[in-house]
């Protein structure tokens, strides 16, 4: 069985994979990864990735040396099953390596766009020919909240839960309808954007969020939160097999 | 003459204006208004209006109150000449309502939609009756770079300034073009939503920083950087014939 650790700006997350199939999800600090012992214990474990978007703590780097098996570190010199044509593949966040190669591998003849949306939202696209184009990164949802709140004098910190109107007409509901209302516009308007020149595009919307989206572009848009670890997993494989 | 100020979240703006003409506007810290003397013995000022979004420091309430003539603070009980259909008037910005006044005053047989770009981004809608029926509120472009910086590990602080290419290919230019064209998609899609309702909508965009639209939607922007002053200065005149 595989172990695979991706850890995010705001949380890790642990899965197990029997193969190819995802067995189990566990979320958790990204400071420390306490349950790793106990998965040690509870699976045949054989091997191990792990990426992460920020500089892994010494704490993890000594349970990770605890580890009864090797585990790859992710980076930009680890064979990947795709063509990375990103010009600076040592600053290419590892998670959006990973989402854009599970994608290419669950629809291997399309056009994608990986949508996460996450502490950040990444927007990355790969052609038929599994050749990695680059992406976009702007705020996460979470993210937009907190800055209005923290960079403003007066805007109050809004959740995302409740009414979302056209157009607020108090301050709660015009910031929430205005960031997430925002959000699903900027998507939309990518998606929109990228079927003029691949009108085939398929989208796959992974992170986390949730988002609303007209009904002409729902039939292209697959909603996968395990993407990120799916593709970590693939590469896991793919270099076993080398 | 009139005097009239626009505290915002970033900077103070002071304007001079003879009647309805813009003569000379001042930008300076939004802590204290240090040129207020000098604009005094330079211009007959006769009245004035002030509208902040911060709370007031009190170096600015001194400096107001050595002014030689009355300044309206204004607020939610202030008369002005449209229809305010928000729910919460005593929480709605002073600057969105300054703003949607201009413009209805500038094309008063329109329906408008207001998009302030600045510290936030503000969506507001007005009708060709002159009612304002609320709007929406997002981060602004320097409030996006800055949250992606600072709420990440690994991110780093981007400018505008630069190319925006349709997908990043480094870190930088994925920021770039991820801030960026995803406002200008947000925008773009705000105009669409509202279009299919109001086929006639005309859109002012204020707040200084400087987006790129599509030819098709062109025709019906107008850019204005000093629509909130123009505001102010429409709310003080009427006041005054009141």
């Amino acid at each position: 069985m595989n172990l695979i650790i991706d850890i995010g700006n705001s949380v890790a997350k642990l899965a197990i994979f029997d193969k190819d199939e995802l067995v189990e999800v566990f979320r958790g600090s990204n400071h420390s990864l306490d349950s790793l012992p106990m998965l040690c214990s509870r699976y045949p474990l054989e091997r191990g990735i792990i990426a992460s978007v920020i500089t892994l703590s010494n704490t993890i780097r000594r349970q990770l040396d605890k580890l009864p098996f090797k585990i790859i570190e992710l980076s930009h010199e680890t064979p990947v099953p795709i063509t990375n044509l990103y010009k600076t593949p040592q600053t290419l966040g590892m998670d959006r390596l990973a989402a854009v190669v599970a994608a290419t591998w669950l629809k291997p003849n399309n056009d994608i766009l990986v949508i996460d949306a996450g502490t950040c939202v990444t927007y990355d696209f790969i052609d038929a020919q599994h050749q990695y184009h680059g992406g976009n990164i702007s705020p996460g949802m979470r993210m937009r909240f907190k800055a209005l709140n923290i960079f403003t004098d007066k805007l109050p910190k809004v959740s995302a839960k409740g009414d979302i109107p056209l157009y607020g007409q108090t301050t709660e509901t015009a910031i929430r309808a205005g960031v997430i209302r925002g959000m699903e516009l900027e998507m939309s308007g990518y998606i929109s954007l990228i079927q003029k020149n691949y009108p085939g595009v398929l989208v796959f919307l992974t992170g986390g969020d949730d988002f609303s989206f007209d009904t002409n572009l729902k039939s292209i848009i697959f909603a996968d939160r395990f993407l990120v670890l799916k593709g970590l997993n693939r590469i896991l494989s793919y270099n076993d097999k080398l």
